[in-house]
């Protein structure tokens, strides 16, 4: 908790005597609900669209054409190292926009609350929902709220939807990816999963990882605005940089080959995942994209890419080569190593 | 159950010898997740936008406005009389889209299981939401699945996320209403309330009464070609008819009088909310609109909705009269009675 979401606390705007928690009928549709929104929602969120409380959001359309996309967010727990549940939920919405070639604009947010969670720790994620939004540069336009008894969820579940346009010139999909296209990540591999893993076995590491968490719609825009030769885009979310290399080949029928010294690991993440066993290839990210960038445009990407905070450690991971829809590791001992998909997670819950 | 929906069960493609039940690791983002999707989710939402299987659905876009809404949908049991919990999903976005003064065009689908959940209650709601969104001519292209532990969820959660466009002509918000308008709704009110609080109680009525549950958007699009002269809709769902009529009253600014011998209520609900000790006014609609109709265009949008199955008991229940922002009922016996909005719900968990 950083000290000024701290200083917010303390100002939550429901009387905390009276409403420390969250009841049943704060999701019931009658006054209480409508409190909870116009004191809790409305006044972070604020914006005409959001205050104009249609059953709809009217946002201007256009002759782009649209993404749309959605997550629910479950994390466990919902306050983790760099993070919370709350700008999880728009983040990861926005990315999905962003690797789609879409310029990320509008955002739902429709919560699912356990009677009895505490209104502070909704406070504070609606707060940084916030900060996250603002950062994006979307807009949180409609919502909703839901309550279940007690022992019927877990704290609270957020689920966002999102809205953007697609930007001209650009075609981003699995089957567009070619032999000899670089395959570039923005970054570290595996905090998000080790945070998570680590926070909920309660793991004290000496120098404690950090979510990556972050809206990555500004780097992407970078990287678009350098070279329209980007033609796929991923965040390697669930299941790690393993499942989306496979999705991905799998759809575009390419083998794509990996070198293992060349993927970006922090030492205390890679100490961390020797200790619990973890493969950091299978642990998620959460602010980090997979670019399958044309031959020629690859370094000029990176050195993009690395002008931009969410940048600075991007790294040319590997290439699509000759060979049959499959995804292979080149090992630091120089031996070959076929990256498989995990049938289940190493970890539920971790987004 | 009806026939056909059983007929299918027994194909539930999934070999129920191996995954009669939701595991974490369906929700995981590995092979078992992707094996959940493709056997269940897509061969029922089949669709080239969804089957791309992107981050973000692509959609086209035009000039007109975006209406854009979401609701997560929690209700408790989730097969009740009348429907379930997929179709009321659907439903429901539907509806938000059409009293918005959209045409639904697109939903998204989010579900979060509970590990344990019984595949063949999943494969019967997904068949009914594929058979909802067909009937309101809504493509399902985007979807989420996250599995939580037994005990941290309660069955099925089902968020939906909607977008339509807006048709033109026509301007829809409770600051539209004006003195004289009249007010319609299309049929018996409070059946989907007293259908789940029957189902959950184990009450069995002689008649049971079923919800409402129906996509309202060909009835709302009938009403707008037969006029422009409809100031504001709102389907009143969660905290009823009393709730939605004093939100558009505060809004709106305006009187708002009712009359207790013109709402349409079945004998048979009547009873159950004598019996059960509950008012109409305040229970749950799913498959009814509230229409604020300019006096003389009242007459003939009555009768366009009365062609319709949809709208065959629609009634007009009350105008906007002089005075401060409020909704008042002349009941059977003369007086007048405020009707408030009630602070919580009678009934939690009622979508």
């Amino acid at each position: 908790m950083n000290e000024e979401v701290f200083k917010f606390s303390l100002n939550c705007p429901l009387p905390i005597t009276d409403y420390k928690h969250v009841s049943l009928a704060h999701g019931g549709g009658g006054s209480l609900s409508k409190n909870l929104i116009q004191k809790i929602f409305y006044p972070q969120f604020e914006n005409e669209i959001l205050l104009a409380e249609g059953d709809s959001a009217i946002l201007n359309g256009g002759s782009k054409k649209i993404a749309f996309t959605t997550d629910s967010y479950v994390v466990n727990p919902i306050f983790f190292p760099g993070g919370n549940i709350g700008e999880l939920a728009v983040n990861g919405t926005v990315n999905d926009l962003a690797v789609s070639g879409a310029e990320p604009r509008y955002i739902s947010a429709a919560f699912i609350l356990e009677e009895g969670f505490p209104i502070d720790e909704l406070w504070e994620i609606v707060l940084s929902m916030k900060e996250a939004a603002k950062k994006a540069g979307v807009t949180i336009v409609t919502g909703d709220t839901k309550v279940v008894d007690k022992g019927k969820g877990d704290k609270v579940f957020i689920n966002t939807a999102g809205i953007g346009f697609q930007r001209d010139g650009i075609d981003i999909a699995p089957e567009n990816i070619r032999v000899g296209d670089k395959v570039i990540i923005n970054g570290n591999i595996a905090e998000h999963g080790i945070a998570i893993m680590a926070s909920r076995e309660g793991l004290n590491f000496k120098s404690p990882i950090k979510s990556d968490t972050a809206a990555l719609n500004g780097l992407i825009q970078e990287a678009l605005d350098f070279t329209n030769e980007i033609h796929m885009m991923r965040d390697p979310t669930r299941g790690g940089l393993a499942s989306s290399l496979n999705e991905i080949a799998e759809k575009g029928g390419k083998k794509i080959l990996i070198y293992e010294d060349k993927l970006p690991l922090a030492p205390e993440a890679a100490a961390a995942c020797e200790l619990l066993g973890l493969d950091p290839l299978y642990l998620a990210n959460e602010g980090k994209a997979l670019f399958f960038v044309g031959a020629e445009q690859a370094e000029g990407v990176l050195q993009t890419m690395r002008k931009n905070p969410l940048g600075k450690n991007a790294r040319i991971i590997g290439e699509v080569v000759e060979g049959g829809a499959s995804v292979v590791m080149k090992t630091k001992i120089g031996s070959s190593r076929i990256v498989d998909m995990i049938s289940g997670e190493q970890l539920p819950r971790i987004c």
